[in-house]
């Protein structure tokens, strides 16, 4: 995708009437076994919009979901909501009917403190499962963060970075726009890093050809006016193009959750249909935003060495493609030999031929190309060895980002995945103890 | 299981008039880029019936399947057959017409050394995929192959060995029992390592609520009369119960088949039906020899560290207990927690929770026990934690083998996946030149 929109810093407080904070509160050192080497670390972070604004979202699809996903699914799918607080370090999944007391406590001491209803605050968890929330040292986060919460670029680099569990570095997104040359503004924090395999619907209900398998948690704002209704659709859309097309180790999270305020700040006339001029010029934003976010998880996966974008072209069916992409983007095989940048072809048919899309072999093209160009390095045509030397493959395939493309020969349909490599290093982090 | 039947040595040639031979003929220093440092290593096998054998097959239900699969196939829907050929080193798979040539002339070598017709011989093929068989080394392989069967146990050890990619080890087994008070033998070789979730079928279309994702290969032999519609059948039932229950990697391969090869040599009366008497005692001792050999190939898995029996209990659908199943095995995040032996229940909730199987987070019961034995520690019931303490829990997820039980509550119906941990030596082994 080309970059249509201008990124700008500031991320969840660019756009105006929204405020940030981001403090520690001692969940992560009880909850994560990683202790706080460096002191206290942020783990406790609330976003808030001045005036009620439009919400949409986006939650897991697994069965297993945590209680602030209960929580937040049903609120998101009113029309307003003001503010998301969200902790990491522990995700409160697992956890009975106490979860649920849990947050929807965290809601009420929000709401109380910035003195709207319960029902406006939506709430996000990520960290560990199975352990109960530490809710004394929830609350004084809570009572910090919203003391503390700020319009400038700070704010949301500490909210930001208080939602990290494993990743490595903030995640952090913004552009500008303009709709009846007024200036607009959508922004946007995340943080993924394992367990990642996105299916989110806004009901939990799986969307139709999706996987069955991220905590991944994304926080957008802007100040467009968008009518509640059309900001979901807006949010689905994103959703099917960026945090549902990446993978890092095919575990679809209790946990994931994609948030969308819209306060109306920017004094637009309020966007009634996406097929309208504004709406597409805001749905493009949107998709921006939402993509790079989603690149940035894979990029910053636990242990990731490479990122590949695999491109499954010529399927008979969306479905068939789709189930192409998974098989390949989730082999341990395949993705064993990525960490070792070897151009090993022969475990992308052997996935191509397991998946449950419809391939006939003897049709197949697999190439490789740098990452966006258009020139491919063919390695198979027809399902067999194109004499491509493995040096000159591997030329592509030791960059540290690259593409994949699979042309399976049978219709017109294709379907991209934005995956990654298995290293040592993930295998190290997540052993445990 | 209980272990029924007395083992004994031999494996293939333990069964009256089968003879055995495996040689070295360098395919696989051509194949697989791991050198061969300890001089010339054994790639070639022959396993040999003296009089035409009923025979029966089942094979990998990969839609890019090898040459050898679809000839052995064919061969193996006939009644009889008298001898199997098998390479490593070499997978003969995505070579298009031309591999398939090569495949029939192995057969057809064996067949003219051996003075048999050629529809007589099966054939299998491990190792890298993608390149050429280098036939002028295989047909030195077979030659020399047929000159030194032999029906002691040092030709039965020298097939198990050429016939071994990644293994660590020969895997070999054989069993007697008594039909009529004549005394039969059933024996087996067979090898694993990696690109391992069998799914097979006689036919390559998938057996119903199967996965879609090994090469394994497992050349069976017994003297016991059986008749070959009676053998295919028996054949079926026992894979359902070993070498489909099984995963290291989730990776399906193009490759894999079971060949089974009965002579009649002991004079019992031919089986003619599997609820009989004999019919029974044999599926008992043909279930004995392919469970045996598939625990051995998960032990022997790739950078295996912990082989993990794990029993779904309380599905509502076998579908559904085998997709949890399957689910909880394959998942990376499960896995690599097994690699630090570290009890993560939380990760088997997730997994169960994304699986296509139905399940209700309630309900859910997960408890570990040593191996085979009945005494359960429950980590979590209802899907909360039980209070019991990880170093209690970790007493038994840091042993070599152990068994995860997992009790969803919403039905009658079970399923049994012998899967194994993901370690760094995995990756490290995969990762290429």
């Amino acid at each position: 995708m080309k970059l249509t929109f201008p990124t700008i810093s500031g991320s969840v407080t660019a756009p105006r009437g929204f405020r940030a904070a981001g403090v520690g509160c001692d969940i992560k050192e009880l909850g994560t076994g990683k202790g706080s080497e460096k002191g206290r670390k942020r783990d406790l972070a609330v976003i808030a919009s001045d005036t009620a604004a439009a919400v949409a979202g986006m939650f897991t699809t697994n069965q297993v979901c945590a209680a602030p996903v209960l929580v937040s699914r049903a609120r998101a799918a009113r029309a307003r909501a003001q503010a998301i607080v969200a902790n990491s370090g522990n995700a409160n999944a697992c956890t009975g009917a106490r979860g649920w007391r849990d947050a929807e406590s965290m809601t009420r001491m929000v709401a109380a403190r910035l003195g709207i209803p319960d029902r406006r605050v939506l709430v996000c968890s990520t960290g560990r499962i199975g352990l109960r929330l530490p809710m004394a040292r929830v609350e004084a986060g809570i009572e910090a963060a919203c003391g503390c919460l700020e319009a400038g670029p700070e704010g949301a680099r500490n909210a930001a970075e208080a939602i990290l569990t494993s990743d490595t570095r903030c995640k952090e997104y913004a552009v500008e726009f303009r709709l009846h040359r007024l200036t607009v503004r959508l922004g946007g924090i995340a943080k993924g890093a394992g367990m990642i395999e996105p299916a989110l619907s806004p009901s939990g209900r799986r969307p139709a050809s999706q996987p069955m398998h991220a905590t991944m948690l994304a926080m957008l704002t802007t100040d467009a006016a968008v009518r509640p209704a059309v900001l979901k659709r807006a949010l689905r859309e994103a959703v099917a193009q960026s945090f549902n097309r990446i993978t890092i180790d095919g575990d679809m999270s209790t946990n994931d959750a994609v948030i969308l305020l819209a306060n109306g700040k920017a004094g637009n006339p309020e966007i009634e249909r996406l097929e309208s001029s504004s709406g597409k010029t805001f749905q493009a934003a949107l998709n921006q935003v939402t993509l790079e976010l989603a690149k940035m998880m894979v990029r910053d996966g636990e242990g990731v060495s490479r990122v590949v974008t695999l491109r499954i072209h010529g399927a008979r069916t969306f479905a068939d493609a789709d189930a192409a992409a998974r098989a390949v983007g989730n082999s341990q095989l395949v993705k064993t030999s990525w960490c070792g940048g070897d151009p090993n072809w022969g475990r992308i048919m052997d996935a191509l031929g397991y998946s449950a899309a419809r391939v006939e072999p003897d049709k197949v093209d697999i190439a490789y190309a740098r990452s966006g160009e258009r020139r491919l390095l063919y390695a198979a045509r027809k399902g067999c060895a194109t004499g491509t030397s493995l040096e000159d493959l591997a030329e592509i395939t030791r960059l540290p980002e690259f593409d994949l493309h699979i042309h399976l020969h049978l219709g017109m349909c294709q379907a991209t995945l934005y995956a990654s490599d298995l290293t040592e290093a993930y295998v190290d982090y997540n052993k445990g103890e």
